[in-house]
């Protein structure tokens, strides 16, 4: 599978995960218990990947698998990451309103720039940093609400400590994606293998967080085992199945593409979701949305296309084993 | 002179230009009649080109001028084009409110840059095109009304003719602008004589436009020129200095830069003119105000950067006399 497939499958699976979601309630309510919903999600992944893993045992060459503690104790961090950042989400909306915060959200995508930078030292082109950030501003302003719409002069109104909830927020969220970069990449161990060591943790991690919520709430609902399946509808199922793909595709682009291709596809996905709740659930449209989409397709185009095409070089381009030599008339700058 | 120094003295320029206008205002009403202070400019810009144009002319070698009647009969036709133009935004304004019209003002921005490219026989680079409708995009961003403002949806629902006249004004504001550049750079005529040329006309078509006025509104408030500075205080004799020197730098930029520098500096200016009014004029900063300046500096960057420093290539460039040899690693895009 090329990468750009992965990327568009994952765009089109994310929109449909709003979409579906917002299909599953019932005048804006959900008749389950919408925290079942990523456990179950974390253990479709966890079977369809031991299955995988399964038949591609019995072929040969033998799979790559590293068994040993030093390799596998890393597997649990990113679930707990995203475990702390849902901690920090909540504690950020005591500060922020849902305005302010789901505008916020769009720094994860600088941020996600920053540390793939960092930690995973690769070279981004001034061009790409550029694209990056054209890419949230881009989001943002599709998200600015348009006039006559519940008041938004709140919007940098909110105490200091809810904006520092929100940059921590995108930055662990930004950690949480890299470092499964990092863990995907760091050996040629199989896809399955990796992809059953991360979601057995998943399914533990979610598993607790149920039985925290639990406890929490004195045991009102009962137990979480008990309400697992509690108004679960055909919607519902797909929206487990969706979100569960979801991953899986996530987790095969954290392999062979990175973490930049990643947001662009859930960046796209937010505005295709957009568009099509204009024609599903009758949303209005707004200039900024226009706006926003021209500006996240330019910054796709500068992000991914070749530079010789961006610059405008001539077609006269020489191919070397290692290196590209290019051949360009002056550029116009110094008009 | 450098062309990025006269190109942010008339961002400057221009900003003030708005600021003191609004400052000429008392209670939000002219007390002068605005209509003579683009006579007045012209006549400034007239009198100063003159000046020099005298001192040039005694001066050795002498001034290059050509004056056949072949050259001269072309220089009134930009003064014609801003007549028509002004006359089509007359028109423009009984289909569109000032927002929608504000906002379609941005579009003479890419109508600039396709006319710039069709009559010039300019090349833009891919990464150019797209800065020029990031400038626009960024431009209409800023000016977006933030909510709680004025009723702002009648935005996409003003009948078709406004939008034709308000794209036909964009085709005319440009098609001025383009023309003046070439008038400007047809031949190697002192800037001096293309000033006089194109003044002379300029004062003339003020002139007429005023009696012309006067002749529509029946002599109410009696013949132009007894009521020329009628009104007038320092702060309005401010405003038509201001208005000179900024087409005095208009015409030197059309000579030795481009109509594209011209549409970045009056782009510029636009936003610095409403970072001021939070200053001076108490007015409310929006979201958009910010995410607007954000786009419209990497729109500034990625068309006047050389496209060594955007793409990131390593400082290992060979200069030959007419092409540059770039050696650059394999990009990005494949991962």
């Amino acid at each position: 599978m090329k990468w750009y497939i992965a990327a568009f499958l994952l765009t089109v699976l994310t929109s449909s995960q709003g979409i579906l979601t917002t299909l599953s309630q019932s005048n804006g309510k959900y008749k389950y218990d919408y925290a079942t919903v990523p456990f179950l999600a974390e253990v479709f992944k966890l079977i369809i990947s031991s299955v995988f893993l399964w038949r591609e045992c019995k072929k040969l060459p033998p799979l790559k698998m590293t068994t040993d503690w030093k390799t596998v104790r890393l597997f649990p961090i990113p679930s707990v990451i995203y475990l702390i950042h849902n901690n920090v989400q909540f504690a950020t909306l005591m500060y922020l309103d849902t305005s302010t915060y789901q505008i916020m959200g769009n720094l994860k995508i600088v941020t996600t720039g920053i540390l793939f930078r960092l930690f995973l030292k690769k070279k981004l082109s001034n061009l790409q940093w550029m694209a990056i950030i054209l890419l949230a501003v881009g989001t943002t302003m599709s998200q600015v609400k348009g006039c006559g719409e519940a008041s938004c002069d709140s919007l940098f109104s909110a105490p200091i400590q809810g904006y520092m909830l929100g940059i921590l927020s995108a930055c662990l969220s930004a950690l949480a994606g890299v470092y499964t970069e990092f863990l995907m990449k760091q050996n040629n161990d199989s896809l399955y293998w990796q992809n059953v060591q991360l979601y057995t943790f998943g399914a533990i991690l979610n598993m607790a967080r149920l039985v925290v919520d639990d406890f929490r709430a004195g045991y009102e609902k009962g137990p979480w085992w008990q309400r697992l399946f509690n108004g679960y509808s055909i919607t519902t199922w797909m929206v487990v199945l969706n979100l569960g793909s979801t991953g899986l595709l996530v987790s095969w682009l954290m392999k062979y593409a990175d973490n930049i291709v990643k947001v662009y596809s859930t960046s796209m996905a937010m505005l295709l979701t957009m568009v099509l709740s204009v024609f599903l659930f009758s949303f209005k449209p707004t200039l900024q949305l226009f706006l926003g989409i021209i500006i996240c397709m330019m910054s796709l185009h500068m992000y991914f296309a070749p530079p010789s095409m961006l610059v405008g070089l001539p077609p006269t381009v020489r191919s070397d084993p290692d290196s590209l030599v290019i051949v360009s008339d002056d550029h116009k700058a110094e008009s």
